[in-house]
């Protein structure tokens, strides 16, 4: 049995990351593919939990030190729990979130070190990087008018100039590996949104 | 104003490393110090919601990288919140548990090497070394028999092998570093063993 192919989304808030996800697990399903769709925090029961802590702590009270080994717990145990189990079995892993999320948001985001967010991402993964990563990239503006009527959690509630500098970053790690991320705009239809990823999606998948 | 005195206690399960820190922190107040209690994993409201997910999951479910990164965020919002600035205001912090546990722990306890857990403390405490250790040294039966009537929680569910080897690794570090630590044979009555430890911290403080 060949290995699986591993997917992930990334994008700012309002770039329609989980819809897309979710969308692309039907399709692959539709198309006779194993998909397995999970999410970063979470996707485990100690990564919901942490999850929890993340989302909804008073907004500044986490160090952010504290915030990215989180983030990476959760992460490690999401790869040794469900990524690579997923993978080895030769299913198709889709995750809303993974690492290119910590060096953007605790990175630009939040000042620290890209080594130290690389380090830490790197001993939680163990080696295991993204076949292919999708880019939902959505101007601030648009992304934030899509999420006024969601109570804001604590990412949510960060500001205007956090958000830009956060779509910059993703735009620039884009630009640096080519091979594997995609741009896909997503300030369109879903349906036209769902198009173009699967377009990418089915290239990777030679069909 | 002068920097305070960063103790920490450390030791197997059963030692009595908690009732003492109380007990250390009582005498200090007593002799006219300022003194801050406080404890790992825990501390701050991040670090107790992160103390309640390591206690209370099932007996490996956790993933040791997942564990070290967990106990390291903890770790970070106690430093930034709670030791730093009582240090920086002269008082004396006794916490129960750090680094050393860790090394402990998830070293030589779940195989982790001992690169990545110095590496990942270091990033937590950003130079916040203890001035003074206190082993709370116990055999291991004598620890295990003093928490039998407890509920046991995820570590108090290991095995004795596991115990063992956490003492001896403990032992190791004492040995090693000897400026820091203080061993105090703890399976003596309790007003003596924390008469031992407050004659330690006398010497510290120069009293």
């Amino acid at each position: 049995m060949s290995r699986g192919l591993f997917i992930t989304l990334e994008g700012c808030e309002g770039s329609g990351k989980s819809s897309q996800a979710k969308m692309l697990a039907a399709r692959l399903k539709q198309e006779g593919y194993d998909a397995v769709l999970t999410r970063e925090p979470g996707g485990t029961p100690l990564g919901e939990a942490v999850s929890k802590i993340l989302k909804w702590s008073t907004p500044g009270s986490i160090n952010p030190i504290a915030e990215l080994l989180l983030f990476n717990a959760s992460r490690a145990q999401l790869v040794t729990d469900i990524i690579n189990p997923a993978l080895n079995t030769g299913q198709i892993v889709i995750c809303d979130r993974y690492t290119d999320s910590s060096l953007v948001y605790q990175g630009l985001g939040r000042g620290l070190s890209p080594e130290i967010i690389q380090h830490m991402n790197d001993i939680a993964i163990q080696g295991l990087t993204p076949d292919l990563t999708i880019l939902l990239d959505i101007p601030v503006e648009t992304g934030r008018e899509r999420k006024r009527h969601d109570t804001a959690d604590r990412f949510e509630q960060e500001s205007l100039d956090f958000h830009c500098r956060v779509r910059d970053a993703y735009l620039k790690l884009a630009e640096e590996e080519p091979q594997r991320w995609r741009i896909v705009k997503a300030d369109a239809p879903k349906q036209t949104i769902s198009e173009a990823i699967w377009l990418h999606v089915k290239g990777m998948l030679g069909a």
